[in-house]
């Protein structure tokens, strides 16, 4: 019901009457005033007026289950929501998750991560009420071999939302990274549990520094934040719905192909360092070449002197010749 | 100690005097004892003849930490055991050991399963004292591309194990049943967990029916047991030994080329229908050919009129075109 209050609360201009919340829920007058006292609890700035009833002032910037509820217009991602204050990993919460027989869409979120991890066990910083961590679960019926290309349907998914909510001029760091001024905002962990050729689930990652104020000396040449860049405190909770509800558009049109075909104009545009000289740490022997965009299956083109490569995502860097992209 | 006793038993033809065991475990005569009573307990049938000491007298088919720790032989795998009477699936048991950081190598096995699974969540039917459940834990470097390569390094090793404990005409199902006389006596499912280009870990779960006297009518035309194929009741521990001790050696094989291109022969020699008519069940056209053997890259190759195909291990079935192999 609480959830439901805050719906209303958030769509109604002027005041709502605390009789008719009575009947909605078919509940006691001190039933709804408990919900407000508890919603007030929160950090919810709401002004009761005798006769008139309450209205919500002001919504601070809360991350709770009541309010992702109460905003929520996804189709089917965040069907079900687990929220933490605290949790270890939201990658490990969702595979923990998935295991379980949680349905497809599941969407954990937390607000601070204990051991929050990036690609290859690096750790991932996650203070409390300064960033969004979130992982969504999926179960889809594609081949283990397509999975990778998640990854790329989600940073489009996260560019856009960030755009819209933040109004950023936000680029791809080819495969998964977003940055903003060259600097980077987002990152996104993929993780799949599969069978030779069934997919169990398949757990993305999204961690984005929303309102930090600074960085550690060693990586604040590397990493921002929105509040560093726009100098706004945005909503954390209306930039994830955000970005699930742009997550849904793309996903949509990655398995009606099964490939990225019907998004590699649009991610080719977000691309930084497109039309750039890119130098490709390849294990084996890094090269430098021209970065062209992507393919239908998400490789990174990469032009030479010799001929046009292919870079398939993975741990493969690629980094701008001139400076860190 | 009792482990280590065990073993010490095993390896000697006559009595094992009590007082060399105080001695070299630093106990007292009673620690002695009382350890010959746990493992009389445990069904080992121990004679003790004052004066002279202890001797094994008869091993029956006991499964516990202690049984596998006392005869393991391999290198690395089984490094660490966890051995239970009773689990839910010994893969999901591996699956949360890896994600723990338990170590490459680490063993899972046991006498009963209660929720069993094989291939796309089917269930597996693991009653108690009959069979062999059991998953291995790795955590190779190796790209998740290659990974399903390894089901067939394990069937390799299964049926070499099997062919040595119990002397039967063992041969592999492509890509990964062992089969004895055309039934099925042994699955393999293998799961893995992955980042884009990372593999977290990989667990390959073995079920072997050992003891079982009669199957269910619906299965008995293309199930079968150890027992009803030779007439006898086999060790299951030193088959589980056996079996992990193949592996290792083929395990090597593929880890140098990181391809079965080592493996591709001898697998070949094992392969059931192998120069013969098969029907590939592929749900966009099922069609017919002459099995040929496997690629280096695990593929099974068939030969139809027109060309040459190569079939991907996955869920697509292949059936012997004169009753079901």
């Amino acid at each position: 019901m609480k959830a439901e209050i805050l719906t209303i609360l958030k769509e109604t201009d002027g005041y709502v009457s605390g009789q008719e919340l009575c009947e909605k829920f078919g509940v006691s007058r001190t039933a709804v005033w408990k919900a407000m006292n508890q919603l007030k609890k929160e950090g919810y700035e709401i002004e009761s007026v005798q006769n008139k009833g309450y209205h919500l002032t002001k919504t601070p910037d809360i991350l709770s289950k009541n309010e992702l509820v109460s905003i929520r217009k996804t189709k089917w991602v965040g069907n079900e929501i687990y929220y933490y204050d605290v949790t270890d990993s939201t990658n490990t919460q969702a595979k923990s998750l998935g295991e379980k027989e949680a349905p497809d869409g599941t969407l954990v979120v937390a607000d601070k991560q204990e051991n929050g991890r990036g690609r290859r066990g690096r750790s991932f910083e996650s203070p409390a009420a300064t960033g969004i961590f979130m992982t969504l679960l999926l179960k889809p019926e594609i081949e283990p071999g397509n999975a990778s290309m998640l990854t790329l349907v989600t940073a489009m998914a996260v560019a856009k939302g960030i755009q819209k909510i933040a109004d950023l001029p936000v680029q791809i760091k080819w495969p998964n990274d977003i940055v903003i001024h060259g600097k980077k905002v987002c990152g996104i962990l993929t993780e799949m549990s599969a069978q030779m050729d069934y997919v169990n689930y398949i757990v993305i990652g999204v961690g984005i520094n929303v309102h930090n104020e600074e960085f550690p000396e060693e990586i604040k040449d590397i990493a921002t934040s929105i509040y560093l860049e726009s100098g706004k405190h945005i909503n954390r909770a209306m930039l994830i719905e955000t970005i699930w509800e742009e997550f849904e558009y793309y996903y949509d049109l990655y398995i009606e192909t099964q490939d990225l075909s019907k998004i590699v104009k649009e991610y080719d545009s977000y691309l930084v360092n497109r039309n750039e000289k890119v130098r490709v740490l390849d294990p084996k022997e890094p090269y430098e070449g021209k970065a062209m965009g992507i393919t239908e299956r998400g490789e990174l083109i990469v032009d030479t002197w010799e001929a046009r490569r292919l870079v398939s995502a993975g741990e493969v860097s690629v980094r701008g010749v001139y400076g860190y992209v």
